[in-house]
């Protein structure tokens, strides 16, 4: 009796398991070699003393189209910085004072703005009295992300994805964009599920919103978003079903200490008098990171007798 | 009789797959972490308002030496671009008009260069209506990568890999540059696996055929190149014999549309005015990616004891 | 009785291995995916013609505060260079002279600075003859990165780093950032193993002699860093439990040829008349690398099902 219940396991288990969720008669390639090219579009109009209109060679960042990259929607601009001396940002942990005596001369406060020259200082708007420093002057004025410049044609901008992929062991390598008369349709496409899966071109504002994100909020204060392309290849069936799949992930919580994302960067300039100056910008955006992932399978006679060998010999203990 | 052969099957199995393919005696490890640094050398000369002569901090972007580079062999140059009106380019899809109502004041067209302004004018060559926009003017002109300006030189640049990778699992690490007297032969040798095998300096245009590009092809249209360091590490064996091996892969298919990596980024001055000029550059070229893949395997009692016992079952099963 | 050995050795094998070591009740979740987000604080006196202090939009190359980032804590400067001769720099190999037939005109050597002009001449420092060339003119000096300009305020920088992941198989996510109350704490916590194991922030010298490295050394010749995030989650258990443990590794040698990480980046501007001035630098510092590895298990009825049954299996065969 109980070894008709082992029986009825052991089959359960050779049927089930090894040939159909496993798959045992196939051999598995899962290291997946992959390359990635990415293209953004888009026109926004901006306020800046820099330019009034920011293209893609202005807001995304690096500009050499690889799987990680920065599209900023929101900044905070800080025009004509010199080293000079002027009062910290009162947004600086500690950097209040009341006297000279309170302020250090040549200390420099971690996430400071530069170092302090031993005076107690009124701030530009004079609310406050903070150490003076010496540093890139004027300080980034300490305004809330909503309150910043935002980029609102951000959300029609589009996302050209290329991808590449090889997998050696079998020599087999697709690409997600289709061959046929393509070049028109590449320029005036966009992806949709339905009609347009094959289209490798992406509005931000789909990405954005299927990554589960509200974009008004996550453009004002930045965010990360995985763009997963996920192949599965199974080279029994006619090669033309290995097609990729997208999805889109948030990745980011919404505590507000752990929202967000920016970073800052500089523009330098030098005067005729050979004084540089420099454009600080603090950049709020969308990080997007393309992760390839794939596995390929093919019929393969040895790993089917190796299977079967081990099934047989269980069975023959029953 | 059925039985005999199922003995025959294990015993194949066992032996084969087991202890030969397998490795049964051995544990594995297969997470390695690996460090990359590159570097590339070479002058080349070019006709650009910047400057005549390129080297590596003009041609290789990002510039931080790591595992990804892009590597310049071809570009477009729009010099002196500043934000005013001009009729958008004719290679933009739905730039041509014949009439001012053609062109709705404020739209900005996707993959466009500006906002239109409303107005239909001649482009500058004068061989067609387009909408006028604002924006970075004059446009660049969308010439084929063929009639752009090649680096010539790129074939001879040489590009200096190194790798240094860690077995956290067995406290071991190594690196593809051999140790003695190196300084000099590194200045000067060039990677070649009969005679050179350890030089870690490649030349530009060997890895490009390599991997099965024709140079001047690729060269001007670009093209993604993966280069794979394996490392297959038995340290069952003299731990000497842990190499390197290098290949070279075309990450991109022959067909027009999936070939080919530029992309775009500009140089920004002020004149005296303090009105911002651009440099725009579309840049084809080699994009490098350099992948490290490794196992390392070592006898283990514990490994082989637990595959002999298995396999001493199946045996008794017979 | 080998009978009984054999039935001895399956009982520790099904005991030990399947359900202790390799927890067969569970499923694994190995994919993980995850975002990193850095940021790096801290202010330092340098003395280049450019400026006399640096911030992090200066020293941190990339600005995009991404898993890969490096600091520079030691450079090179050769200011205002321009497209002139001059005679190339001794350290080059070949570059030595004695006579104008040593020069070939046109010629470029590899790791050279320019093109021969076919000329002989005396280098600025009057010591020896080398050819002259057409380059980025003066070449920079050949300095020993122990005499270059240091960043001696590095040591107490401080790197910020945020990471979240998430476990698609099981819909789950986590980040190394507690929730609670957070936003000052973070502005003034340092990174403690035993005081703050939840602070994100980490002091640079820290990090540099965890990972083994003596600092100033390091600091003046560069080198590269592992910072490890692993996450071993264990659902079964309360998911609190599910905490990142940090480690840092050296990823280099001790070797001179292999040690060490530098690179050179260029800032340009023009003068009046429209030529191009560049100040190049050539930087050392500390790369680091912010590698996530972790794994997820989760209780699972078909798993468990499956491992009695093959054990059962192999009991019955004793």
């Amino acid at each position: 009796m109980a070894r008709r219940f082992f029986q009825l396991i052991i089959m359960c288990y050779l049927i089930g398991w090894v040939f159909v969720t496993k798959k045992g008669y196939q051999v598995v390639d899962d290291t997946i070699e992959s390359s990635v090219v990415t293209k953004v579009k888009g026109i926004a109009r901006v306020n800046t003393t820099f330019s009034d209109l920011w293209g893609p060679e202005e807001y995304v960042i690096p500009d050499h189209g690889g799987k990680f990259l920065f599209v900023v929607t929101n900044f905070i601009e800080t025009p004509n910085q010199t080293l000079t001396t002027c009062p910290e940002s009162p947004s600086v942990p500690f950097s209040t004072c009341t006297h000279d005596d309170n302020c250090t001369e040549g200390e420099a406060v971690r996430a400071g703005n530069g170092i302090k020259t031993g005076t107690c200082r009124k701030t530009d708007g004079n609310e406050t009295n903070t150490c003076e420093i010496y540093g890139w002057c004027p300080t980034e004025k300490s305004s809330r992300p909503e309150a910043a410049t935002m980029l609102r044609e951000a959300e029609n901008f589009t996302v050209y994805i290329r991808n590449f992929i090889k997998f050696s062991q079998f020599n087999l390598s697709k690409t997600n964009i289709l061959k046929e008369g393509y070049p028109s349709y590449i320029k005036t496409c966009l992806h949709d599920e339905i009609h347009h899966p094959y289209c490798p071109v992406f509005r931000l504002g789909d990405i954005v919103s299927k990554a589960g994100y509200r974009f008004e909020e996550v453009a004002a204060k930045g965010g990360s978003i995985g763009i997963v392309i996920k192949w599965s290849c199974d080279f029994d069936m006619d090669t033309s079903d290995c097609h990729p799949q997208y999805s889109f992930m948030a990745m980011g919580s919404s505590t507000p200490v752990t929202a967000g994302y920016n970073f800052r960067f500089a523009r330098y300039s030098s005067d005729a008098a050979g004084r540089t100056h420099r454009n600080l910008y603090k950049v709020y955006g969308f990080q997007l990171n393309v992760m390839v992932f794939g596995t390929a399978s093919q019929f393969s006679i040895i790993h089917t007798i190796i299977n079967v060998a081990s099934v047989l010999t269980l069975m023959a203990v029953g």
